[in-house]
């Protein structure tokens, strides 16, 4: 079964909104087999939403429109889907007493435009708002299925989990939609492409979807089945096959973070870490504790941003910051150690570099990046050439530190 | 001028990601005169993007497509666009030549795939992608301007502004769009409607929406005009009316953040400040870094996550901990004024509390966190509690503490 949500509203064609209903729409559609094929924004303009909704009803079976159910003249979905249907709006008594009741409970007077909320295309069924005033709308149309929700999330979701989906269950039944993530580092997005494209060709189910986001390649897998068992047992097959062939650049095998997936390793290995940071500015720090429970293995950091707080916080000899600079190997080297030293963890990880914009020189240019990590068996420095703004400069600083941990500590 | 954006990619239809490029898109759009009338979300399926493709010729003077134009099968934008037009793809050899200088620049083998970028469809413009491989392309077509714009944002961003703006502003003289952003914290959204609606309600353009985004509320003001400076001018008459109803709580008037607004405070008033933090895990260190120029006011930090290092890095007293816990308002005091001492700063900044999910007690419950803030004039400690998750408390944390530099040093 294929749906397509049409979310209706001026506000959502500015620059600081967009529709976010579609996501917790697509969560519980996909849970039961339902896969989201198009969704259309669209302003409070009659002729546009009308055009849209005539082109989904020839190619969706299950439509779903949201807000645009309110009491005001924008409000325009429920005139227009009982135009295009030709089912003419009638009011439901049940609704308007509702409506009465709920204003003289409030103590407020009805005005006459709250009606509109109780009016319902001919030979629809309505849907109760358990979390406001305007019902939702349910039409089963010449084998298609339409459902009007209101546009406030907790409204729609209310009203979704508990009207829509016992009906839904019954019009999608034997159908699951499963999805697995497996991330990977070190490898160029068209190169894991190339890998791995002779595999996931070969099958239709899963489908395969590669992107890059945040630092990392994400291999999105999908599977239909039967049932949430036999989809899953179709994506472990993919997903060893591409962990077979992509070895230990996959990091993470179902949506793992990298900083969730080093955690995880150094509670296996009882190991704990401490940073020094310059040029990432506590952005390692951060991401390491992000996870609940990093007090297991994360002891704590210095964000030394100046010199004197390198040779404080990190025990910099200041004659390596003399000779050599600030962002240097031989800096990077001593933050590690120190950093480890001072805090007794097992393993020291330091950064210095220049996230810029400002700050570059010819010789040591914005992106530039020293990298140490220090424990019981020695300590390593690379140096890296960072592409991009001051952001990605110091998120991809983080990756790089990251993941120098995992390879340390998984071997 | 009405433009329509077309957003292809199966991602973009799952339960985890939305397009966001548009909102992007919208913004120059606006800033530029041009109205976005419809937004369409669709995956990687030829039939589909083809049939949305045609409705919008219809419909559009102006059509974006995002995505799709990466090496791999899956990216058809540009083998859609060039069969609906009828106008077939043709290699240019400037492309092809940019493309393997590139790959030989950074020493890699260049994939057969990547060549599939370097074809554009007859008649049309490329533009440059000074931050991927895939070029854009621009194409005017029967009164029709559509335009095909790679999906990372990194590289969208750069190429429109680079080169689609200039042709833009030629195509849509004559109207302006501009908007403004004021930041308010300290007062919930409820009551800064009820302040300011009495005065933003008398005026239609600028139009007022009120929104609650990441531990502040926004005021959003746009205006049309047939100039910029005339849109600039009613924005700054509406502006100076809410700024004098709301007061100090507004902290930003054209929507800079608060670790942009504090930066700036420090600069001015030529202070350093330095921060301790535990369970705010470097977030704090991390957004006084975001802005460039930091270094100038920003010294450093401890993330002492554990007892020991708030000993060591802070200077908090062992028996502090030891009687009151670790999080308690004489270990924040402790802290601020460890790293004060420590780093030789003007302001000292402690923060100590539960995150969450564990770790809550009767007593000292997920969400409680106290926060410190040390200067020559003294030592303030505030005790706040937090609802949400993991993330939300922390993220409020960090805009309780800037808002406490904020108000210190403002006066």
């Amino acid at each position: 079964m294929d749906a397509e949500i049409i979310a209706v509203g001026s506000e959502l064609l500015t620059p600081d909104h967009t529709d976010s209903n579609s996501l917790f729409l697509t969560r519980r559609l996909n849970e039961n087999g339902i896969e989201v094929r198009l969704k259309t924004i669209v302003g409070d303009d009659r002729e546009r939403l009308a055009a849209v909704f005539r082109a989904a009803l020839k190619r969706s079976e299950l439509i779903i429109l949201t807000g645009g159910l309110g009491p005001t003249e924008d409000d325009i979905n429920r005139d227009v889907v009982a135009e295009v249907l030709r089912r003419p709006l009638r009011e439901i008594a049940e609704i308007r007493q509702r409506l009465e009741s709920l204003f003289q409970r409030l103590g407020r007077k009805m005005s006459e435009n709250n009606l509109r909320q109780a009016m319902v295309p001919e030979g629809a069924a309505w849907l109760e708002n358990k979390n406001g005033t305007a019902p939702g709308i349910w039409i089963e149309h010449k084998g298609r299925t339409i459902v009007l929700l209101p546009g406030p999330p907790r409204e729609l979701e209310a009203m979704f989990d508990a009207a829509c989906l016992p009906r839904l269950t019954r019009l999608a039944a034997g159908n699951r939609i499963r999805a697995r993530v497996l991330k990977v580092v070190g490898l160029p997005e068209s190169e894991v492409d190339q890998r791995i494209a002779p595999i996931y060709k070969t099958y239709a189910n899963p489908t395969t979807t590669i992107l890059a986001i945040s630092g990392a390649i994400e291999v999105h897998l999908r599977a239909h089945a039967p049932s949430a068992e036999a989809a899953d047992a179709r994506l472990g097959e993919l997903a060893e096959k591409i962990e077979a062939i992509l070895g230990d650049h996959v990091f993470a095998t179902h949506g793992e973070t990298l900083e969730e997936v080093v955690g995880m390793y150094l509670v296996m290995n009882q190991k704990t870490v401490a940073v020094a940071e310059s040029s990432t500015g506590g952005l390692l720090a951060e991401r390491l504790t992000r996870t609940p429970g990093s007090s297991k293995y994360f002891l704590g950091g210095a964000v030394c941003y100046s010199n004197t707080l390198k040779v404080r916080l990190a025990s910099v000899p200041e004659n390596l910051l003399e000779k050599h600079g600030a962002v240097s190997k031989p800096v990077a080297r001593a933050m590690a150690e120190g950093i480890r030293r001072n805090t007794g963890a097992d393993i020291g990880v330091g950064i210095t570099g220049i996230a810029g914009p400002g700050g570059g020189t010819a010789e040591k240019p914005v992106g530039l990046v020293f990298i140490s990590m220090a424990d019981e068996r020695g300590t390593e420095v690379r140096e890296f050439r960072f592409p991009g703004d001051r952001a990605r400069v110091r998120l991809w600083a983080t990756q790089a530190a990251l993941e120098l941990i995992r390879r340390r500590i998984r071997s």
